[in-house]
Order: C-alpha cells, then sequence, then structure tokens
C-alpha cells in the first residue's frame, strides 16, 4: 500500500550501522523549496544537543530545508562535543545535499556516547531518496517493534506524520520523536498554537512507564504548497488531533512489553486539573497495571491510587467501572467476576473512576506493566 | 533465639484461616497496665476503617489496652459498615479480654471486602498468650516472605519493633503496618515528636514501587514501666531511628520480587528538598531499577531521570557514581564496564549523583525491578 506524501517533501534513508548492519537508521526529512517550522520538546532539564540546536535554529530562522534524524545514539549528557557534533552533522548534511536552508537536527538511542559522525557522514552516500512513508518510520526505530505513521487529507492539503517510541513515554512534554510533515499554508503562529493544542490532548495524555526522556520531540514541518483560508483552521486542528492521537496509539501498543491499551476516564470531580490528576494517577500505578495485565478485576488498587492523587474525593460517592460493569458504587458492588475478567482479556481496556463531586472530566492512557518491559529493560544495554 | 520485650506487653496470635488455613493471621498486642501511644498514618485519602478509627481514638483518649491487627482484609473501601465491622472487632477484643482500656484496630490485605468479624472471633477463642516477637511478626505478615522485627536496648528499657509490607511502599506517608512497642516513660509529646523524626529519616525514604496504600500506619505505644529522664530523649531518638531503619531496610529487601536494595544519594545541591527530589526521582524510575536488576551500567537512565527531577542541575557540572566508580564527570568517562557490571552484581548497590551546585544532600533508598514483581502483582488476586 502507498500513499501520497504532503507536495514539497521527500525522504533518504540509509542504513549506517548504528545499530545492526543493513538496517536503515538515519533519515533525511527534506522540503525541496523550504518550510516553515515548530516544535514542542521535552521538558526534561537535561536535553540532549539536537534540542538544544533545534530550540536555538527555530527561535533565530523562519525557512529550514528539513530534519536530519539519527537513531542509536541520543546524542545526550554528550557536552560541547556534542553540541559540536550535531552542528557538523547538519552542515555536512546541508553541504552533501546542495540545501538552501538549515536542517533541524533529531536524535534518539543511548545516552552518553559520542555521535558517530564519520560513519554517518559515509552512510549519506549511500541515501536514497523515496517517498516511502512507511521506510521513513522504518528508519527511525529503535525499540519499536513495527513502524508507526498516518496520513490524513484535508480540503486540498495532507497531514502526514511519523513516530517512533516504545518505552521512556510520558506526559507532560513532548514525548517522543515524532515528525509532522503538511502541505497546507497556514500561518507559523497558527500552525504552532494548533500543534500545542493537538499535543495537549494526545501525547500529553499517555504513558508508557512515567519516564520523560532527553530527547523527546514532535516537529510541524509545512511546505506551503497548498493555499487554504481561515475556513481550513478548525478543520486543520481535528485532522493534526486525529493525526497525532493515532500515532500515540501506536506508540501505546508497541509499549516495551505490553499487551493491552488502557484508557482511564475520571469523571465527575471539582475542577479540570483534578480530573486529570486523578486519571494520570491512576494510569501511572503499577499496581493497577499489572492487575490489568493479570485479568484480575482489582478496583482496590484503582480506589488506592485515586486515595493517594491529592484531589477531593468522598468514598460514599464515589463509582468505579471496569468498562461497562460497575464494581464500586459508595460502597463494594456484587458484580459477576467471571464477566469482568473476560473483559479484561480484551486489548483495550477502559476504566471509569466517577467521583460525583463535580462537572469535570479528563482522560488519560497508559498500557499494562508485563514481566517483559522488565526483561526488555533490563537487557537494553549502554 | 529468644528477644526480651519490653516490660508490660504480651502478645496473642491465632489463625483465623484468613489466607490459608493454620498459619497464624491476626495479633492482638496487649499492654497490661495500658499504654500511651501516638501513630503516624497514609496520607491517602482513601484511608481505611481503621485507620480513621484508630486516628479517632488517639484524639480522644489518653491510655490503651493495645493494638489489634488483622491480616487479609484491609478493611477499605466498606464505607458505615467497614467502621462499625471494625469497632465491633475491637470492642469484642477489649470484652474477650477484658482489657480496662481502648484497643486500636489495625489491617492490611484486599481493599473493598468486608472484614469477617465472626470468623475472627471465633478465632479469638484459640488466641494463644506469648512473648515471641518473631512470632508476632510472623503473625501480620501478608506477601512477606519473612518475618520483620528487631529489639534494641537503651539505658534501662528496651524498644522492640515489628513490621510488615513487600509491595505498596512508598513515602511521605507512614508506608506500612509497623508496631514499636517501649517500657520508657517518657513524655506523649516527646513520644510523638521523636517518632515523626524517626519516620522522616527512614520510612519517607524507601519506597518499592511508588504506591501509597490506604493502610499504611506506624504505631509506637511505652508501657511507661522504666523511668528515664532528659538524658534519655537523645538516645532514644537514635534507636527509634535505628530501629526504623533496620525495619525499613527488612522491608525493601523484601520488596515484591527484589533482588537488590539500591541507596541513591544525591549530593551538592541548592537546597535540601530539590536534593531529595533529585535522589527520590532517581529512585523511583523504572528504568533505572530494571537498569540494576540487569546489572547494566546505563548511567544514562540515572542522568535522564535527575533531568526530569524538577530541580536544578548543570551537566557540565554534574558527576554520577556506581559504588565507588565515577561513571559520568561533566561529561562521559572511560570506565571499566566489567568491573562495574560486576558491582552492580552484589545485593546493594549504590547510586550517587553529585551536583556540584550547592551543598545539601540528601539520600532514598529503593529495591530493583524485576519480572517477579510484576508476575506477584499479576497474580495477587481480589
Amino acid at each position: 500500500m502507498s500513499f501520497k506524501l504532503p507536495s514539497g517533501f521527500s525522504f533518504y534513508s540509509a542504513s549506517a550501522g548504528l545499530k545492526e548492519e543493513g538496517r536503515p537508521d538515519i533519515l533525511l526529512i527534506k522540503c525541496e523549496n523550504g518550510c516553515t517550522a515548530t516544535a514542542v520538546f521535552t521538558t526534561n532539564r537535561l536535553s540532549a544537543a539536537p534540542v538544544k540546536i533545534s530550540k536555538m535554529l527555530l527561535s533565530k530562522e523562519k525557512i529550514f530545508s528539513g530534519v536530519f534524524v539519527n537513531t542509536g545514539y541520543a546524542n545526550a549528557a554528550t557536552g560541547r562535543k556534542g553540541l559540536e557534533d550535531a552542528q557538523e552533522m547538519i552542515s555536512y548534511v546541508r553541504s552533501f545535499f546542495n540545501l538552501p536552508y538549515s536542517v533541524l537536527p533529531a536524535s534518539t538511542g543511548v545516552i552518553g556516547a559520542y555521535l558517530p559522525v564519520e560513519k554517518i557522514k559515509e552512510a549519506l552516500k549511500k541515501a536514497e531518496k523515496h517517498t516511502d512513508i512507511e521506510l521513513a518510520a522504518r528508519s527511525i526505530m529503535t525499540t519499536d517493534t513495527y513502524p508507526k505513521f498516518k496520513v490524513l487529507s484535508g480540503s486540498g492539503y495532507l497531514v502526514a506524520g511519523i513516530s517512533k517510541g516504545a518505552g521512556m513515554i510520558a506526559p507532560s512534554m513532548a514525548t517522543t520523536l515524532t515528525f509532522v510533515l503538511t502541505d497546507a499554508n497556514f500561518s507559523l503562529s497558527f500552525l504552532n498554537s494548533a500543534l500545542k493544542k493537538a499535543v495537549e490532548k494526545t501525547f500529553n495524555r499517555i504513558s508508557v512507564d512515567g519516564e520523560q526522556s532527553t530527547n523527546d520531540s514532535i516537529y510541524l514541518l509545512s511546505s506551503g504548497k497548498k493555499e487554504v483560508g481561515k475556513r481550513e483552521e478548525r478543520e486543520f486542528e481535528l485532522l493534526l488531533t486525529d493525526l497525532l492521537f493515532d500515532l500515540a496509539m501506536k506508540i501505546l501498543k508497541d509499549g516495551e512489553g505490553a499487551t493491552k491499551v488502557i484508557k482511564v476516564v475520571a469523571e465527575g470531580f471539582r475542577n479540570k486539573k483534578e480530573a486529570l490528576k486523578a486519571a494520570r494517577r491512576i494510569a501511572l500505578s503499577p499496581l493497577v497495571k499489572t492487575a490489568v495485565y493479570g485479568c484480575d478485576p482489582n478496583w482496590g488498587r484503582v480506589f488506592s491510587a485515586l486515595g493517594d492523587a491529592e484531589v477531593y474525593v468522598d468514598e460514599e460517592k464515589l463509582a468505579i467501572y471496569f468498562g461497562p460493569y460497575l464494581v464500586y458504587d459508595g460502597r463494594p458492588v456484587d458484580f459477576k467476576q467471571d464477566e469482568v475478567r473476560d473483559y479484561l482479556k480484551s486489548g483495550e481496556i477502559e476504566i471509569t473512576v466517577n467521583a460525583r463531586v463535580g462537572k469535570y472530566d479528563s482522560y488519560f492512557y497508559t498500557c499494562d506493566l508485563t514481566e517483559k518491559y522488565v526483561e526488555i529493560n533490563a537487557k537494553y544495554t549502554t
């Protein structure tokens, strides 16, 4: 199956042998005549060199020739040499491909090792031009088990996105490497606000393990090839949110060792903030995540995590549901253990808590915690 | 080996078949002529019935005949009936043993099931009096794999403690069921302040999985049988801290699935609060915990967790050590991977981060995260 790309963009993939010989591991997302760009970055205070340089470039320049991504090496905790390496890398890419504008750097991989600049330069010589979004997505994978991409059509324009990320995913940040491309000619300030809004509703509502990496970034690039008007703004916001939601779910489903996606819905709280805190606290609870993995309708763990969320709750008003099954309603409820156990065997689980003390709702997505998560992370080596 | 108990205390253990037939699962800690009591409780807002009742009794009464503990049932999320059950239970204990003062209730076990009051009453008839602290500790075990107790001698008095707890351990709270007995005749206000101080340095610095239960409590009971003066106050504070530290370490070593205790030391931060935040954030990182489990000197995960701790750090000043091995010193350091890997094979691991931006230090203890933790918690059933 082949997908049309937004006009003006193309890819170059190659294998630099950063992880395994022959596996594509570097990617240039190129915009022929230059693109505008905006991004959301990790709030980790020890951010990686490519994050620092991208921030600096985005604040200084208006037009870019694209983004260059390498896997295998995060180029984090690498100090001045890391900054120099990233600079050298993108300068080389720019001159090698004879690009008129700056290129933004992005990296993912092990922290604390210096970028193998010469190896990557060498590999660029073999880089092949293509428009295969699946191959592009494949070129940025690390512990991912499948490529993550999505293309959506608007009124006369396209939006396409690729993501990588399977562990170290947590909210209040950009959360992963994601690149969204569009040819819709919106103003930079609109693109910027649309990206922030969409991230808040999608990537900031998912977590695999509560970890926030040094490199997480979401870029939005626009070639501006397709004219759009005020009318399309709302449509674009919805499309972008759908696209990021789709990519976020693909990341969760590929969460390290995950077998299920869990949606926690928090209803009836005193305010929006408390609703989100409640949903997030329950979603991040290792005891809730292991109970769902074990198909155990242990609502006591949901109850206990909620009590620990630092939000206003009253146990005599509270209701807890597993999917459609009411399991606590101001007091323990007699429910059919077997039916709920069967429900918990499905791949997408919804847990709802209704505090019944206000009218504010929120939600948060996570995945279950399995032996495999531990195994993967005990073995993934420096 | 038999231990002397503080004067005035004795135990009654029995099996009510709450978990397995024949295994002791209820415990009365009795103080013949009454004792003073103080306690620290969970800050979980959905606290269990026994926590609510103990708080109420401690605020109303001055002298107690002891504490009655049941396992198997947390008596949490049980509403008014839970409160009535707990009241009935302790009233029955009081009249059955003909006790002059109130008895404090404590429970641990599954959330959301009603206390099997009649079963426990029945078992009390078979309860046997003893002064065996190991049997007392054994009588309050749940997923613990060994009994946890400690006895220390002061100048003319004793301090003895028992604990249970293997998962759902997190700080900023009482953290587990722990009962400390002494015969030293200190004032209640002194005992109260000594307990708070000691908990802050011990139980509030450990975590198995970041979870805080509905039932966590630490009680300190004094029979007042031994006269002590101002001189002994400092000694008692130190003994109490040593005792709680010892019990806290026993809990960590028995953390669900744990194979190692990890101490995270945070040095050179701008203030005490940031030092503690840094140590805690690193200790709670699932990626750090799995790396230690896998004996992988992956200091990048320590670096990344620290960056996510919301404290002031500068990567060019920062140093990171695994035990005595410097692995990051403002930049990646060449270190002997094999030696560090060997170090990580030991049962007690120390990770130090020195921010070198101030003079404040702190620490936090945790255990590693293993497949076994997931297995235990996926199977432990409602």
